[in-house]
């Protein structure tokens, strides 16, 4: 695997206009961008540290995997990004590795670019996801 | 604040022995080192991905910080590390903007680092750590 650095990590929070502050304001991290995505049924402000970035997570519908995931545990870390090249070549490796895989095609998330989650179940419980931008190439 | 990048993302695993193969075998990072913390009562395991480092922490006491974290929510991530200089001064600025902490002063952590948590109740659910690398300076 050809892993560079963290991409994100991902925060479930109950709502960006409360959690937000604690980043700008006490961290001291403006946040850079707002972006609704509808397919995961959240909104998401993004905040740049280092090579990576801080995605606070939002729920926009309770049946939504953030909404689901704050009722049953609260607030919290609720996924970990790698960035990869030749995403889709990872996948098949792992697949070839018997990791079970969420998504075994990736698929457009924020910020436009490609992603896939592994199952938590071959991940010692977390949820990992890859990122690959290839918006550029 | 002067947050350089997340320094390192803490997973509480069950077993390093039985974790580490996802990491090493599926993922393909080596783990470059094993050390015991014996004041938080962890063994870690150590995983370098760009700037950043992945700490697998297994319990070696069911009434440590971690043990107690598996019992309650099982395996997952536990902590989110961002790196900073000057410590001391970060902690007294959030302090001095009623952020709570869990340290007030720096103590030694896993790789003679200086760290300092914050409360989950300041940071919106996350258990966040502050670290600074003085061993060179």
């Amino acid at each position: 695997m050809n892993l560079s650095h963290i991409e994100h990590i991902g925060i479930a929070v109950k709502s960006l206009q409360e959690a937000i502050p604690f980043w700008e304001e006490k961290l001291g991290i403006p946040c850079y961008k707002i972006e609704e995505v509808e397919e995961q049924k959240v909104r998401t402000a993004f905040f740049k540290i280092g090579a990576s970035k801080i995605e606070l997570l939002e729920s926009t519908d309770p049946e939504g995997p953030i909404g689901k995931f704050i009722e049953k545990r609260g607030e919290g870390i609720h996924h970990l990004a790698l960035a990869v090249s030749n995403i889709q070549e990872q996948l098949d490796e792992l697949e070839s590795k018997d990791v079970v895989l969420i998504d075994k095609k990736p698929r457009k998330g924020a910020e436009g670019l490609d992603i896939a989650f592994l199952h938590p179940k071959s991940t010692h419980g977390i949820l990992l996801e890859l990122c690959e931008d290839n918006q550029n190439k």
